[in-house]
């Protein structure tokens, strides 16, 4: 259940190593503890091996690349795999530039993750990239509506077959989606668009609560964005007048660490398909 | 108008490319996103002209410059250039040491910018570098007050047409001048100093409304200067007991983002020379 | 007097260079303008030594050490070494990779520290990379707590001794020693573990505070621990139904910011051992 997925991040505190970006940063560190997990920084190539086998999971942004993080990125990500750890990669700006769109693909050809997160134009960009749905992209639109939810969850499934990668798309419809099931879900704000870094402190809470939950990483993944969604509702509630974006920000945050098991299993807007 | 300036930015969302310090950096997005841009940052050399190619503005901000970020700034900087693009430079700390001063320097060699924005010392030094009005510095004083008024101006615009830059000088009193005209502007707080970074934020900001207003660049500089000014007392003006500069921050990115023509016309504070 | 301390910091306004991580480095820039400081931070290997110059302190944080931004470490320690200048040591994570711990050794062995500040398990790994107090370590358990409270004194008495440096050690009881007295403070809340970056923010005020207190720094360095801990206390007294870490983290700096003489006198808790 959902909301077991919550309590078992709370209860075992998943220590995440993030490589990520310098712009959000602060923000993911404390979306990481307000969710019940603990964050480590680290990326530079001689440290990030140590740094990520103590962790239980790692959680790759490319937000900010450059040329002395990218191959940090790659032997991260291999002594992860090596260990058994939990991978995540949110591709930021895939599409972008070729030094986004190269290194997003290379990360996905010889790293294993268990999990991609991005919105849909970052995920056609990976899908474009390989090779079975390759040719498919033409007919994905640039934003998840009612009207295109089932050709979007079709292509969403084949991608996840072909890459071995739970897929998590975000936007005003998020879905999470393995080769067999999608979750659909309905939570979340537009308002949370106007703020920096929700979709990164997204992709190193999904990693917390994979890692937290290793038999059950669909649902895992599906309950991180859940929660996240929620926050924004709540946190979106608790507004005064004179709030802005920069107090939104904090207040999704506070609503991430104050939600409950009820709460979550309450406000959880979604069905399978 | 002033207003319509702001009106401007909201109704064309400028995507702002930002080569910044990671100190300020989160901010400087937020702020980016409250006044109605969007941000971007990226500073890898492989990773600039692409992003640079995509936004309508680039804001070089050198806070935190290191030898891999100043091949970059460079490089966008000409890009941005070659494609007609609003380009903006913060010469952070120009002055405090060798490294910032010649790179602001050679940056103003090398590249056109619409704007450079600092405040007085750093400006000065800027101006000590450029031919015309070398020498003229002894003049000047360090702080801009109603006593040195005319004679800073007069300095100012001598700059602006010597480096072709509107300059925008911020401190007690804020000056944004081309080589003809001067917005003298008495918005802001003297608290905005307490917390790190506003001076950061209204460079993105700047570019976001100069980008957003191509036909009015001097107004649009000095309606963004306004605004964040404005915003500055509005902010304190919602100060509870027991806030302090922490909170002052998320207020003054709150009062951006909920400023409307109406508000702003009527806080506006400034005049013309 | 611990409250002169604060004072004196509020008089002076001691100018910090910070070469610390990009994570907390925001908070640590406006945690030093709370208590009155003034932050500068610059990490590239040709800027350190003219920035260093200019300051009072240095303060060196390893959370996200580089290979760029370590040779600065040591450039900028030795020149404020040379100069006479406040350098304070956050060896972030030593224990935890080989890179942060033989970083942290080997500055520990080629800069004088005024203070190293660390948990418990990061100034272990530090006594056990330096001659005398080796082979102590297993001595000493992983939490400082009322039952080997003088144990614990008593081995960073012999740290202190042994490196010259005043040792900080924060926890749930924070201890600050030289080689003859050990500050025992007992403010602070448990719930400021779930904010990031509350140590580097203090590192950076200890730093702040030493350099305003030169003839008094251990004095100095026990009103910083004191300050941020009572602030810890204020801003949690502050929370709102609804609040969480993130808004917990701007009330603590709110509360530094308003940290007054009086306030503080009345709630330090502490003894000398």
């Amino acid at each position: 259940m959902i909301k077991t997925c919550l309590s078992n991040v709370r209860k075992t505190v998943p220590l995440v190593h993030n490589i990520t970006n310098y712009v959000t940063v602060n923000d993911v560190a404390n979306a990481l503890l307000a969710c019940g997990g603990s964050p480590i920084m680290s990326d530079d190539e001689e440290d990030v091996e140590d740094i990520t086998s103590i962790c239980g999971g790692l959680n790759i942004n490319i937000g900010t690349l450059n040329k002395n993080t990218i191959p940090s990125m790659f032997k991260a990500g291999k002594k992860a795999n090596e260990l058994g750890h939990v991978v995540l990669l949110d591709p930021v700006g895939a599409g972008a530039s070729k030094l986004r769109t190269n290194t997003a693909l290379k990360l996905v050809e010889e790293i294993k993750f268990d999990v991609i997160r991005g919105n849909i134009s970052e995920i056609k960009t990976i899908a474009f990239g390989s090779q079975t749905t390759k040719g498919v992209d033409a007919d994905v639109a640039d934003a998840v509506t009612e009207d295109n939810l089932d050709k979007t969850i079709d292509y969403l499934k084949k991608l996840s077959a072909d890459t071995g990668s739970i897929i998590a798309v975000t936007g005003a419809i998020d879905l999470v989606c393995d080769s067999n099931s999608c979750y659909v879900i309905r939570n979340g704000r537009p308002e949370m668009g106007k703020i920096t870094g929700t979709g990164c402190q997204l992709s190193a809470v999904i990693t917390a609560f994979v890692v937290a939950n290793p038999d059950n990483k669909l649902e895992a993944a599906a309950a991180a964005v859940i929660t996240m969604g929620l926050a924004g509702e709540i946190g979106f509630d608790n507004m005064q007048p004179g709030d802005g974006n920069s107090t939104y920000r904090n207040r999704i945050i506070d609503a991430i660490y104050n939600m409950d098991e009820e709460t979550l299993s309450n406000g959880a807007k979604y069905e399978i398909r």
